[in-house]
């Protein structure tokens, strides 16, 4: 299987970004040498999705040791300055606060080398966490295999090979998928301009369809399964994601097409009991009433713009993780898999 | 209560058309002096809205005797031209054979005045007619009432008050109306350029969303009613509508919300027994993978874009029509009323 690349990095060279801002229409790596580029490089949303910030934010660590110096000070300051790229970014701040504590454990030094080959660990944890969710998820399916998904939630989200577009791509090599349908995902439209492109660049079947024209198609019988991804998931099994989710999931039930959610176990929260303790952040009107600078609302709209929805437990057929599938009743399964999550991955 | 205007006419000067391509960014007249301009109007959607289209059909032909003589073949000529100009605006098509009819049947001298005082008793049973069900709707509603709807249903589709959104217009009047949110409604985005500009104009208080969002809005609980238009109606109920609509019935059914189809009786088709039996267009890619010459899914994207879907009548808490509501069972409370259609407007 191809293995698309969103990042690059390695000890003496400036780590090269795919430029997200460019796709689909144009394929640009970026070379990012400092740290200040970095931060630009997150805040333009040249890099994006959780977990692949997580690793830009280790391999920026390294790169700050590298070019800012080793000393207990440079590196607290080049942690706080990665970290606040992007405020709401948990893993950004997990992953660059981990980087941190594993420099500051060894000599001046050794930090450099220590800085780089963590966030090579990292981004090899990864994969192997990608590879395993995917194989489990692809387990679920034969010949003939049509998968409806949202959002985009694939190398470009994680920078390994993707959650629930990493099922898609492994029911692909298995030679099982017919076609993978992608909702365009108003009002960021993530899913037309990114999954669109990755399923063109990996030779997958895809077809795109407006958010609104979903339960069309699956009134016409033709989707085996809606596999999406999750943002963070409670431990009943209530799970947030990119809005539009939830109306999917609804939608799935009704028409009897069942409905997985591809996460790795850190997405699971033990501090979220249920969904009704997510909070749900209300984003800018500008991103309903146009797109990059071409308006077509009414100046001065009110808009309703959730990031998120919460998808109820009892919508959900099963969760795919890199541990294997879990199913209802999750209260259970949930909190008997989540010991077993990954050292390096895991929550802190 | 306000009324906009998308069509003006009378003997002896232009017919004005608001041009919708131009909202809501701006708001202008067309003066359109002859078929041809009246044509060329219809084909790049300045005018829009299959009552709408009737109305300006009809003005049409009394332009058309007007400017190009009142012989029966210049009517004839002039109905072709003005019923070809959309092939599947059937609304387009019966109300220029009408008009042509009802010209025909007086001596060519009295064929002008004949043809205008047809396209005035048209545009006078529509504003009777919308005006009806506009308060059959109302009286459904009390204080503090929030309507979600979809795509365009106003003055701009009918040329009248609208329907689905003539109700919320008149609940509003009513003083009973807290605001409405209208769906986006993708990829034509004529709920975020065309129903915020109505609502705007009329200061209602509304709010947009991306389609997406309506699962997350409708769990909130603050919506009282779904309402939305219809194309095309099936004996049995089935309804078919701007795609998107079906998905939204599926979503309010699931939240316990009341779903009304505010449609007039000319809606319903005595020829289709239910909704297996409606055919659906399939639209361009090119209106999903962008918007106005800006491109944001791949090259050479597959899509899948019907432009309407249907929605099942076990969905429907009832009809909203000029005459009054028809509840379920549809089958006797549809054919039981169809009788009483206005005879101007009633199917051919």
């Amino acid at each position: 299987m191809e293995r698309l690349r969103a990042i690059s990095f390695g000890q003496g060279r400036p780590i090269e970004l795919l430029d997200q801002t460019e796709l689909p229409s144009a394929e640009v790596y970026r070379q990012v040498g400092t740290v200040a580029e970095l931060r630009e490089a997150i805040q333009s949303l040249r890099v994006r999705g959780a977990p692949l910030l997580g690793v830009t934010a280790a391999a920026g660590m390294a790169l700050a040791a590298e070019t800012l110096g080793t000393t207990d000070a440079a590196l607290r300051a080049a942690c706080d300055e990665i970290a606040g790229a992007r405020p709401t970014a948990v893993e950004l701040q997990s992953m660059a606060h981990r980087a941190l504590r594993a420099a500051l454990a060894v000599a001046p030094d050794g930090r450099v080398a220590a800085l780089w080959a963590f966030a090579q660990a990292l981004a090899e944890a990864r994969e192997a966490e990608d590879d395993a969710l995917a194989r489990h998820g692809a387990a679920l399916f034969g010949p003939g295999t049509t998968i409806l998904t949202h959002c985009n939630t694939g190398t470009l989200a994680t920078g390994a090979l993707g959650t629930a577009l990493g099922v898609v791509a492994q029911v692909h090599a298995d030679g099982n998928l017919a076609r993978c349908f992608a909702d365009e995902t108003r009002p960021l439209l993530q899913g037309a301009r990114l999954t669109m492109w990755e399923l063109q660049r990996r030779g997958i079947p895809a077809t795109l369809l407006p958010d609104g024209a979903a339960a069309s198609l699956l009134a016409t019988g033709q989707v085996t399964a809606v596999i999406t991804g999750a943002d963070r998931i409670a431990m009943n099994g209530d799970a947030a994601n990119k809005v539009g989710t939830a109306g999917l999931a609804i939608l799935a039930q009704h028409f009897g097409v069942p409905l997985y959610i591809a996460a790795p176990l850190t997405t699971f929260d033990p501090a979220t009991p249920s969904g009704v303790a997510i909070p749900i952040e209300q984003r800018a009107a500008s991103e309903v009433t146009g797109y990059r600078g071409l308006e077509w609302a009414p100046a001065g709209s009110h808009v309703y713009n959730p990031a998120f929805d919460v998808t109820g437990a009892g919508l959900i057929t099963a969760f795919i993780t890199e541990r294997g599938l879990l199913r209802p009743p999750f209260g259970r399964s949930v909190a008997g898999t989540l010991g077993s999550a990954s050292p390096i991955l895991g929550v802190d």
